[in-house]
């Protein structure tokens, strides 16, 4: 298929990212089936760094997400290298998918030197094409002789598939008075692209970390981020988080106070790459944020939220700048979750739309109508059953996402 | 805007349709929304007639869902009337709607003569405006002036909000050596057209039975035709299937031997007027039936069954004409209902896509293409870990649904 054009909710250039002691990137042009761009990243960490993953919950999980899932498990949570690919998903290749995962395992150990448990690897890319190992070979010693700390586009190039844009983010934070940092990249399109498999992110920091804190953190922020975002509600067979903490089995626990403004700025990094993943939703033309309020619990509001964000009702009105609040009280009423009909409260941007289950009586058309033309939409609602609150993020649902799935082939 | 063209997969015509004993219908052009054609429909039925009713799940009902849902187990399941309207849902209106709901049944009895209880409501349109029912007090005595047991092309068209054709079914069936009729129209073109909500589904029956047992023979039969169903998830606020006995109390047991044809029967119309919903579905181009064998129980086999029929990747795929079955295997994962990876069986067409958890060693990339050019298509997985069983039917995603859901206010 043709080259996409740059999404218009695209940020305007790729940000100022800081190296992470500890951790070393490089990249190589294999051509596994792009041309003229990066397609492979080795990432290789100091000695004793703690990793952490959040993996699909698909029941067809890709071979690399059993690998990396099963390694984690193995070795407590350690890691020595990151080894991933674009171009193949390898998922549903059956035994010799395995076998073809664990193969680039033992290559990368033995490229930087590490046990293969220590090797954490992602593909993406087609699904139900076996996997070729032949040529990490090859291309692996060729970066390890470029790593540096430095190379964070090519690295989130490497990564991508029909991403449009190269996704990152990168802040300074502190611990115990003492400055660390987060560098994280992602990519993603869509929760599956054209024949492509996967949203991926890699989050790495020099924090003092354990394992168990690192998987704690990564879990939490997961759950608030990456977990609340939408394109299409189609879950990938390769979705993988990994985390990598290069500063040493110093802090165990999560709620130590020493981590209270770290924890911040670590869930401001993944909400920033989540929501770029967002703004790269193939087709997307408005970035959609969505907050219920009043559920029965969090977990509640999680669900409605989703229902409304991946009705392709509301999503096509939001394309069609069509402030259509009866497809948000759809969407909220086929949740299955409680809400009450009669006491239901909608706002668009900042206009309250329904009050007590029917439209208010200071509703503007007009007002809520220029709101949808905007790029960023917010809409909000209370369902007046609890205290359960929720926010996910979407974008609307466009004649370019059935063209980018639908249309490639003619 | 614009009136759209017929469905491409739409019957060839509207069918014969035979009268049902004790069952009359009118029809009268009110103008409530739409201009030049039947919106408001009474059908009124001899005394003694049962009723049963299978709502929407939707936590959003609209107030004649919750009308004929009370009236029903107020009386016990019994109707001499029942009246439709299209143009307003009457749907989230709040306070204004119950009552609004309430005097239409009322003007109902006091023209057919009867309880308001007897009186079951339906509405499809525009969500959230007011309803008006001062005109039915002119309308529906003007109906009874026309009331007829053979104008079904007329009542089908009357209960249509954006159908692109009219629905009807009708055969004629045995109980016990004895003809009996079983005739039923139906509305949807979507789970929601534009604005509108609504499937609506009126089966008519001479058929003996009491209240009880036609409420199960609807509850049973719904279960498997309209609730395997989907064009694009969206369960409206107004989704209503009423089935209506004029033959009196004779049969009282589902299970009576002297039913079994009927109840085939009986099926095949419901069967029938779902296939054709989903033949209108909102910019279709393709009828598409999914079975799911193999699973842990039957509603798990539905449950993958939608995950796979609602699907935006494999419902753009299959408007692609494209036959890509790694979709198929990522729509079955995301389910969340067990299934084996790596026995996972898919076929597409008569064509074996893939054995063993990966693609087929005999898969013929043409062979399924050549199905995926034809507008019937077959979906058939098996997830290896049961014997549960399920089919659904759905149609594609196309630009068409973009432009009838998105576009219409440019």
């Amino acid at each position: 298929m043709p080259k996409l054009p740059v999404s218009p909710l695209a940020p305007e250039g790729f940000p100022t990212m800081l190296p992470v002691p500890g951790v070393q990137l490089g990249t190589v042009a294999a051509g596994l089936r792009y041309k003229g761009r990066p397609d492979i990243l080795l990432a290789v960490f100091a000695e004793g760094t703690a990793a952490a993953g959040v993996f699909t919950r698909s029941k067809m999980p890709a071979a690399p997400v059993d690998w990396s899932r099963n390694a984690l498990a193995e070795n407590g949570g350690r890691a020595r290298c990151l080894l991933v690919n674009a171009g193949n998903a390898n998922a549903f290749t059956g035994s010799a998918g395995s076998k073809a995962a664990m193969e680039s395992a033992e290559i990368a150990a033995t490229t930087v030197g590490c046990d293969k448990t220590e090797v954490m690897i992602a593909s993406t890319g087609v699904i139900g094409v076996p996997f070729d190992v032949s040529s990490f070979g090859t291309h692996l010693p060729t970066i390890m002789n470029v790593l540096a700390g430095t190379n964070w586009q090519d690295a989130a190039a490497a990564i991508s598939t029909t991403d449009t844009f190269p996704k990152g983010c990168s802040r300074t934070s502190e611990i115990d008075g003492k400055p660390v940092t987060i560098t994280g990249i992602a990519k993603g399109s869509g929760m599956i692209a054209p024949d492509m498999a996967t949203m991926l992110g890699f989050i790495f920091t020099d924090a003092p970390l354990t394992p168990a804190c690192l998987q704690a953190l990564l879990s939490e922020t997961t759950e608030k981020s990456f977990n609340c975002t939408t394109v299409d509600g189609d879950t990938s067979t390769n979705d993988t988080i990994l985390a990598f903490a290069t500063g040493g089995d110093e802090i165990a626990d999560l709620a130590d106070p020493r981590l209270a403004t770290y924890r911040a700025d670590f869930m401001a990094v993944m909400m920033d790459l989540a929501h770029q993943v967002v703004r790269d939703g193939e087709g997307a033309t408005k970035f959609v944020a969505i907050t219920i309020e009043g559920a029965e619990s969090d977990a509640a509001a999680k669900t409605i939220a989703l229902s409304v964000a991946n009705s392709p009702l509301v999503k096509t009105a939001i394309a069609g700048e069509d402030a259509n609040w009866g497809r948000i009280v759809m969407a909220i009423g086929k949740s299955g979750e409680a809400a009450n009909r009669d006491t239901l409260q909608i706002w668009i941007g900042d206009q309250h739309v329904a009050v007590k289950g029917m439209v208010s009586p200071h509703y503007s058309e007009e007002t809520a109508s220029a709101h949808m033309k905007e790029t960023d939409i917010i809409i909000r609602a209370d369902v007046g059953v609890g205290h359960g609150r929720a926010t996910v993020w979407t974008c609307d649902l466009t004649h370019g996402y059935i063209s980018i799935n639908g249309d490639y082939r003619s």
